[in-house]
């Protein structure tokens, strides 16, 4: 085992030990912090502090994309050192200085994304989804071939904690004679996972899929919000546009493939009418542990509610595709992928109605609202409501890994 | 008239004021350029000259993104000053030692562009497109309301004279079993224009269509590079994706609005089926002038051939949508667009047989292969050919503007 991995390993920092913390010693994701009107920086989240990545001497920038582009030697080696400087009592004086308590930092976007897609890979959700819309056909016949996929906005990325303006937009109610346009109605969430692009390639030049996870340098949640209302009305023939770009919530800590490491599971177990994947998409070893086993939890928080609510419980091994085929499919056209870009999953729903990854499949496209514990029924989102996404690996043998939160408040259209 | 669009206006570099010229003074496009190994730096084209802009104080770095960002006054003071000391004799000293003859330098993408989207305003090519796949409901429902969009992939646009390499990708055959992978075989071109963002606007504030333009720095020519049948396959329901994001062309020179001004024209005008546009996308002044009378030329030349060859004669009055209309639905749901962020007008097509904008409408899907003057025949691009857009204003009082060329040749795909 990698001794950064060895369960049994406790860090001087005594919050990290804590069962229930997301960034025991074992995880060291990378993020981007501030403090007062300092310049932002680089930091390791352990337990409930920052480490500044100046302690080890790195000096990021307001931005991870030089630590992205570095490329899997780099990350390994320095993961290494963090591991042992934060474990290691005898080098605690040294970096003890360079630690921030979390709660007095802010949080910023860690990467600049330079182009951010979003795949489908959530076969459960696109079965929910399809449902709704083609009751005896949800799969299309590419689905099981082509990791379906979009191009998204870039420029409406927030970070965590950012609130979410409800989005104006044409709607048609499918009776009426033409469209209107005002505040979305069916405003959703979608419970996915967003990789984030290492070293990129050069355009013209496809990423095999047995190398694709050297592209990859971490992993956020991402609540990849929509309004289904916009979107039903415009997707047809170029795909979700508007109802979409208003806004993505990415949590602020890039979890590294190395944390996850434990945690790899098989790619999705194919049953008869699946076919195997062609070729420029398999790879023997991607096929035996390119996947990993993340849970993925979405709460809702509605005005006055002390405590969320969770609406689902889901986790990535449901995913049709595995990170690396979702790279390699990304760029097997030749398209370049640069150092801080962001793969979407997609919605990660199960199989189970307790695993359903959106208001859409959770409320059958709002014909059955849920209820809260408060008596509020929801169709889709209200004003005021927030909703956290939470990300965990867990498992006999293994220390756990957290992601922290992607939460988003929602707020009010703009007046007109 | 502004004295800017003087036609009478000559400069004292005489190849500006040849009538061939794309670049009079009446034009001055901006554009970024490197000569040797010198840093690339912002510059305006005037004849078979580019002017650096050190010229005039302004150092811009190797894109022009804090131009776009600095709005329509400091534009328009610059044109005003730049007007002058290109006219004016007496100034010929000062600015004579910034020239650098176009031929010796190298001209790269003029801005740093975050995100790309790109539209479908081309009525006609909508439902040139639509007939092939639903011959008798050409244009969805939705089409006459909506500026249809979709977001595109900013990595992959690439600057006139990068060789395209044909795209691998996921195939099917209709009375095929299963798809294959491989290079693609309906390689096409379309015609576009491309609007490149000034100022821009913070998440979750619209863009009224009335301000609309003050948000747009200039307009360049644009290829879509598209792979029609990695396209058909890929495209239901999430849209076009990796049949379009291996490459797009832009042409090196951003043409400012204030250069196109004389060239302005009442927007599309709608037929008896065809609905007024909702509120949010109606303003007056636009609908009276706030299109633009820009002819578009698609040239083919293929291996051997001494002389494009035009394949197509379109202009951009025939866009359904204005400029002002596709920045204000992009922006209606609070997306925030940045300085330098580029909006695709998608293929603009004409009315008659010689107006179509893309190989698809030209052959009929492939069915009606074109005639070459070499007595080659094309159905798609092959391996070998360039395609050159090119872009002019033209009309009687006014001096000629012109876009430069936006070229790309064909490379066969990479070996696998």
């Amino acid at each position: 085992m990698n001794p950064t991995h060895d369960p049994k390993l406790q860090s001087w920092v005594e919050s990290a030990n804590d069962p229930a913390t997301d960034f025991p010693v074992q995880n060291l994701p990378f993020g981007v912090f501030r403090t007062g009107k300092e310049e932002p920086r680089g930091g390791v989240a352990i337990g409930d502090q920052i480490l500044d990545l100046a302690a080890v001497g790195l000096k990021t920038g307001p931005n991870l994309n030089k630590l992205a582009a570095a490329g899997r030697p780099v990350w390994t080696s320095l993961r290494a050192v963090l591991s042992k400087g934060l474990s290691d009592p005898g080098q605690k004086k040294r970096f003890a200085k360079y630690l921030v308590p979390m709660k007095k930092a802010r949080l910023l976007l860690p990467v600049a994304i330079g182009d951010y897609s979003d795949f489908y890979a959530g076969i459960y959700h696109a079965q929910n989804a399809g449902r709704l819309f083609r009751p005896d056909n949800p799969l299309l016949p590419n689905y099981h071939w082509v990791p379906i996929g979009y191009h998204g906005r870039a420029s409406s990325i927030v970070v965590s904690g950012t609130p979410i303006v409800r989005p104006l937009g044409q709607t048609k109610a499918p009776d009426a004679p033409s469209p209107a346009f005002g505040p979305s109605k069916r405003l959703d969430f979608e419970l996915e996972l967003g990789f984030v692009i290492g070293p990129g390639n050069a355009l013209g030049k496809p990423v095999p899929v047995a190398k694709a996870l050297d592209h990859v340098f971490g992993v956020t949640l991402f609540n990849d919000w929509s309004a289904r209302d916009i979107q039903a009305w415009e997707y047809q023939p170029l795909g979700p546009f508007l109802g979409k770009s208003f806004a993505s919530t990415m949590s602020p800590w890039i979890v590294t493939l190395e944390a996850l490491e434990p945690f790899r599971c098989a790619a999705f177990a194919r049953s008869g009418d699946q076919p195997a994947p062609l070729a420029y998409l398999t790879d023997e070893r991607d096929q035996q542990n390119g996947n990993f086993d993340i849970r993925l939890d979405a709460h809702l928080r509605a005005p006055g509610m002390a405590r969320p609510h969770r609406l689902s419980r889901s986790n990535f091994r449901h995913a049709y595709w595995t990170p690396a085929q979702i790279v390699a499919h990304q760029a097997s056209n030749g398209c370049n992928l640069r150092p801080g870009d962001l793969l979407g999953s997609g919605t990660i729903s199960g199989p189970t109605p307790d695993a359903l990854g959106a208001m859409l499949e959770i409320t059958q496209g709002g014909k059955n609202p849920l209820m809260l514990p408060n008596g509020e029924t929801r169709a889709f989102l209200e004003d005021g409501d927030e909703v956290i996404l939470r990300g965990r690996c867990e498992g006999p043998g293994r220390a756990s890994i957290g992601f922290g939160d992607a939460s988003g408040l929602v707020r009010s259209s703009p007046a007109r």
